[in-house]
């Protein structure tokens, strides 16, 4: 039963992908949902009926509470579920409970004998915040541990799966996923996540994965540890992170909090559900503060569930419609640490752009400064700037629309150009490529002028540059209110204006 | 019956109400889903299973079609519906088909005998774009039916919409809804929007709705027409409307439109539903497509209604916790024309104050620059300013927390003050006061300085300022990458930069 990841469709450095094991396939980008072996709240067959078709569990509460029958029936059967079964090495637990009687070998020997489908070998997560000599040592211990795994394991029917640690020390995780995928783990997993998110760091969360993204192959399937938040998907995911896994819907169901897909509400203060799936449809705010503690958790916990669900199916339908850029946007305004991650994420455009496809079907959005980094931005005006070719010592500077149509003209009195309010002068045939017509642009964002086209096109060579055209009174260049001043340059490579 | 309109709970000019009509409820922000008379798609008592308590039809149309069975039978019993009905009078269609007979006295007597719980009077919508000398004819010709109506008609059960006109001359929609408030109507309705949203000129739309609130009592219910699209919702509740009535869902739903929170996307380009309502659950894109096309419109319309549906309860709970600025500015996020309209409405910010509570449980996101006119910031400039009073002829910034609870050191060796890094200066023993030890700031937000803070002090006449406390390290105000410089003054009235 091999293991493959197959990747179908890609926005920025997300991807829709198949990852298939034992038999078994999922769509990515999928999160597992985390449960747990002795007292799970939601049934597994109700899981699996909502559509997740992987869960992930934790092999050393197994192995210390149900490890007779666990080898007996497998970890399918024991737990009612014949999806993906992904189950976490316990290595924090390990550490915890002081259990030293749990080596790495018999943490992977119990996970393969128990049928695990994709395992995580033992690892020492490093956590936040945390001294660079602790940090080090988990990295060494992980990895130790990850390459002993493989080289014992390697030929059992369980996928492992390399787990990166060093937190905040981008060296250390540069190391550790270098290390880890040179080792030839066929999937990999960031740790340390989850107290740096709740520390509101987002703009580290992009600077941990985008580290970890570096020093991998792109065709290596990521997960990150526990990012069940509906705030930080569709960053992570464009980011390049295929798989999730996450106990947060319960976890915050416990404590009751409502999942929204713009953050997280407190169910005792609120009065309305803002939401249809098939909790909300049949229940009231009122209703679900009556349960008592174990319903109310279960409800609120596919309620939140529900909510990641649909999460995720958003950032699949924007990977394929190519919009994904724009809901990463959207989703950074639900909080102030966010929308810093977004501008983060948005100085990595050029790195973005691999995933990126050349041409897309739907206008582009820029609505913020920090638009004018899209990624398909930027490859226009590199592709914009081989194409500009001085043949005249004159340019004319079209201001109707479909002039570059009209082949009669062309050359006649010097290159006809016309100017964009993003990308400035470009040559006049060029005016209907993609994203030229294509490209919506808010007031509040700074453009070109038409003078600053001229001035550009001067700067290029061009010793006249005159107005052509432009009878029918409409201009391309459309007046501004505020003009902040234009990009300076076609051919410079950014255009962020931070 | 008597007709009631009473606020519950408000933020911004946004509320929750309860609107009272003929012995039956409803609470807004409400959108009265259209529905035809003659050829409903989504029968009403499922529309009512729903939710929906209340819908809007159109009087010319059951008027020419099924005449004598509404007079005979009223229009409850015609629609199979129990809920609240409101007609609308028809004026396109009376205008359109050239059917004279029909005068403002002919169409109230109808809707009246029909017994229609809200009636807008006969009216000629402006549409856009129109010349100024017609939008002209159509407010005075509106005003006059309105005026007659309320004569002849005011005794009957139905309650009496006067329609606002005058499209984008917005001294034209001043005259009207001034007009329309003075001859008693208790709710009144803002016409034609459609157009101007089908231009994508949100920015206008914003500019419409405020003309309009300005112009009449804030006890009275705004209803605006055909707004019903998920994008503009919240932002034309934060302005105060608090019903709408819209067939988009029909309408998108037979062009094969799916509406989601971030937009309208096309089925037929689709591969995933990213949502969890009752069709979405039991369907995909697939099994959409390959339906009928009446059980296609039917499917889509009714996912189409639970968007809607979530979208108002989102507005709703969003009043409620006093974070309706923030839904308003997630959502513009969605279009560059919705950030331009984003920019028009945070303008509009010492307006909105009204309806703001002075104190929110919530922290005060301030994630972008316009979020430094935010209601609540304003009115806290204003508070601060006012407490600010110089006993001393020098000043002390602390940097410590909780310095201003220690007492004795207060006057010691000056007036104490902190800096915020949005509102600046301020005396000491407010730091937790709301929303000073509330406010959570984005680094790319401008923001205050030590430096600024003490130069500010000077402004207002201290001789001396020192940096007192702070022994434990901790600044209040961070230090910050990018720092364009601050407010300059605590006391002027706007803090925007735009």
């Amino acid at each position: 039963l091999p293991f493959s990841f197959e990747v179908k469709d890609s926005d920025l450095l997300g991807r829709i992908g198949v990852l298939k094991v034992g038999g078994k396939s999922l769509e990515t980008p999928y999160m597992f949902p985390v449960i747990h072996p002795v007292s799970q709240n939601v049934p597994t067959g109700e899981l699996l009926s909502m559509g997740f078709r992987g869960l992930m569990t934790n092999s050393y509460i197994i192995h210390s509470r149900r490890r007779e029958e666990a080898l007996k029936e497998g970890i399918h059967k024991l737990l009612g579920y014949d999806g993906v079964l992904m189950t976490d090495s316990g290595g924090y637990q390990v550490l915890e409970y002081g259990d030293l009687e749990l080596g790495y070998r018999e943490v992977a020997s119990f996970q393969s004998l128990i049928h695990s489908d994709i395992a995580v070998t033992l690892d020492r997560p490093t956590g936040y915040p945390q001294e660079k000599r602790v940090a080090k040592d988990t990295v060494d211990y992980s990895l130790a541990n990850a390459r002993a795994t493989l080289e014992g394991f390697g030929s059992s029917e369980t996928v492992w799966v390399g787990p990166i640690q060093g937190g905040l020390y981008f060296d250390l995780v540069t190391r550790s996923a270098r290390s880890l995928a040179k080792a030839g783990f066929q999937m990999l997993a960031l740790g340390s996540p989850v107290q740096v998110m709740e520390n509101y760091m987002y703009a580290d969360l992009v600077r941990m994965i985008i580290t970890a993204k570096r020093a991998i192959p792109y065709a290596t399937p990521l997960h990150l540890f526990g990012a069940g938040h509906p705030l930080t998907m569709p960053m992570a995911v464009a980011l390049g992170c295929d798989t999730f896994d996450s106990a947060s819907y319960v976890l915050f169901a416990r404590s009751g909090r409502y999942m929204t897909r713009g953050g997280v509400l407190t169910l005792k203060s609120m009065k309305y559900l803002p939401c249809s799936c098939p909790v909300c449809t049949k229940t009231s705010v009122m209703e679900l503060l009556e349960l008592d503690h174990p319903q109310r958790t279960r409800q609120l916990s596919i309620h939140n569930l529900f909510i990641l669900k649909d999460e995720l199916q958003a950032c699949k339908e924007a990977i394929v419609e190519g919009r994904l850029w724009d809901i990463v946007e959207e989703r950074s305004m639900a909080h102030p640490r966010l929308r810093e991650a977004f501008l983060e994420f948005a100085g990595l455009s050029s790195e973005l752009t691999l995933g990126t496809p050349a041409l897309k079907e739907r206008g582009l959005f820029v609505r913020s400064a920090s638009d004018l980094s899209r990624p398909e931005i930027l490859s226009a005006q590199r592709r914009l700037a081989d194409a500009i070719e001085r043949s005249s010592r004159s340019a004319r500077v079209g201001i109707g629309e479909g002039e570059g149509r009209k082949g009669s003209q062309m050359g006649k009195g010097g290159d006809l150009y016309k100017v964009h309010p993003i990308f400035g002068p470009f040559p006049a045939e060029l005016e209907f490529h993609y994203p030229l017509g294509q490209t919506e642009v808010g007031d509040m964002v700074p453009q070109f002028s038409l003078e600053a086209g001229k001035k550009q096109l001067r700067a290029l060579g061009y010793r006249k540059v005159t107005i052509a055209g432009g009878s029918s009174g409409k201009k391309k260049v459309r007046s501004r209110r505020s003009r902040r001043g234009a990009s300076p340059s076609l051919r410079s490579s950014s255009a962020r204006p931070r």
